[in-house]
């Protein structure tokens, strides 16, 4: 083991009731390093905690890391440890959460149902299982649990897939949803740069959408490599760090400005050069 | 000593003044590991900072436990340091928030009152008593200072108490205050699961309220075990992890769908089986 | 080195994005103590986060301290490392961010470009210095790096100033703008205490502003020492920790009160004693 094992979280639950797990995991073990990814995943959006994942994970070290975006909790969705090839172990809901994130740690080579009560808390609530279920698993295994002694072996297989909108072209247009809303008010798609018709920089583009009172709406917006390359308070699409299509404003929020939230779905289309 | 002392912190403070703090006990005591319980309490609410340290402190490891939701600092309230039965030191204003936590850790055993300079910052400024004040005491008791060294005993008894907005029952109605509305919009009341004169689980009840324009509202909705027993988008009144009622919409934010804030007061009484 | 090198992390990017930061600090320096000082400065604000890293720093511990509100980000403007004199090293982009920290760190006593790729991740992507270029050269200078490694050396004098709105007297007025409003709604301004005609703790002022409607609005406040020295829910002018003078409400929210934020600008004089 290392000196101090790493054990990550990502939840929805809000600054405090992430930090009683981190605090169930020091109780634990108490040589921890934990860290806490984000605790304000938007509440029950499993698509945008687990783009998160995937997205973060790469980043972290090798380690044990807890993911719990669970609309399921209560019911009999299954609490999993999937242990992958780079030899991370995550932990949480088999809800979709996390495939993606394992797909992208070398695969889910391994996963275990997490039934055996030497690692719950003696106590186990039906509402809370972050604290009860899954920090207790994964201080356990940062402390060198072998993940087979959690419970029944489930075949990675079986895991519950990711489940994205899924994006769609038709002709020159590309329509995709929005998975999340970013901190800046960026909209990140559930869409590629391949799924772009015009993957040139600096191609204009129309991005159209329905507003909230029906009526079509439509800006005018760039393919761009960086915010820099529009004005200050000027849309483009431009390709995330993770190669997601995003619709942004330069310094501004997207989401603001044209009334967009994570419901939202854009059709892009490119536009003559002027 | 342990190798790595356990300090946690929880404020009303935003982030980055709570990470002043944070940064004080690391000048102080290098080897402490801080976990921030909560940095956003509402501002100025003892009552729902005392809820928090008194559910999450049980779950933490031994230590020494910084809470700070002060309306007083700069007057004349006591700054004290409270040593439980578990073996924890609680640090913070004598304004009622320490308390419930330490009924929980095993009663509160000894007090002392935070005079001592050496024990200060050099500078105390009026207005920031975390990182002055109880930051600095936190810091030297993590290094292992005996908490008689930080100044004159305080009777346990002459702490000023917790006082919660209290729960009344008038025949088969309970009334009951929010006492804080959780990152969800649930609602979690002043009342316990023995207060509820209907305590079976999937009883019809009703609960009632005020609307801001004076007129009465109330809404049908079962006393459930686990928010997943009734369907997504209703409502229904439950038992949260520390024991108290709660009213909250299964995926979804009670406060937002009935404009329910942290100000409401709701009444509960059974209805009869359909 | 100290057995756990001191990183903190200041950035606009919330706390997912931030925390990715200090995930490449862990993968790169596993003994790192990395604390997060903020990761919700108002996004792009340059002068909001350069006051809270001069505030701030004095009381971390001596370490590296990584700060990042970067609206230049893909642009030409230059990532830099700023050795101190209290022996610390600031990285971050050279936008008047960190000289304000660096000055009462004991001045910017040598600085550098952060170009050498060997300190930056394989791949750097045009949006998320933070992650491929700013963190990997913190986690190198934690794990012993001499800063003078990281590339070319820039002249201290050459690094962009802070710079924040001026203060103006004109007569017994003063005009200042609000730099930033901090999580209580109270307004910290560009002004000090000593650009304040009237400095008598408990004298009467008069702050006066143009509303959003272009009518002239004004409150009676005085200038007093501590929040707890006018009533509850009345204002007052205060100074901050760190010098500022403020405008705030007692227990209160001086922002939503009286609908100001950081774009406003106050004027202030003395008022007759009543």
């Amino acid at each position: 083991m290392p000196d101090r094992p790493f054990v990550s979280l990502t939840t929805d639950f809000g600054a405090s009731y992430t930090a009683i797990c981190a605090g169930v995991i020091y109780s634990i073990t108490p040589s921890a390093n934990v860290l806490v990814l984000s605790d304000e995943v938007t509440p029950y959006a499993v698509v945008e905690g687990a783009m998160l994942l995937r997205q973060a994970l790469p980043y972290l070290p090798v380690g044990v890391h807890v993911g719990i975006v669970d609309p399921g909790v209560g019911t009999s969705r299954r609490p999993v440890a999937v242990v992958t090839g780079r030899g991370d172990v995550l932990v949480g809901p088999d809800n979709g959460l996390l495939p993606p994130a394992a797909e992208v740690l070398g695969g889910a080579v391994h996963a275990y149902e997490l039934v055996e009560p030497a690692y719950r808390l003696p106590e186990v609530s039906t509402s809370f299982h972050g604290r009860d279920v899954f920090s207790p698993a994964a201080a356990h295994l940062a402390a060198g649990l072998d993940p087979a002694a959690l419970g029944p072996r489930v075949a990675p297989a079986d895991l519950l897939p990711f489940a994205p909108p899924p994006a769609a072209r038709s002709g020159d247009r590309l329509t995709a949803s929005v998975m999340y809303v970013d901190r800046f008010g960026s909209l990140v798609l559930g869409a590629r740069r391949e799924d772009l018709p015009a993957a040139e920089y600096g191609a204009p583009l129309e991005v159209a959408w329905t507003a909230p009172d029906g009526a079509p709406r439509s800006v005018r917006a760039p393919f761009a490599e960086t915010f820099g390359a529009v004005p200050k308070g000027e849309p483009l699409l431009w390709v995330d760090s993770s190669g997601w299509l995003g619709f942004a404003v330069n310094q501004g929020s997207a989401a603001d400005r044209y009334g967009l939230d994570a419901e939202a779905v854009l059709t892009i289309r490119p536009l003559p050069q002027e």
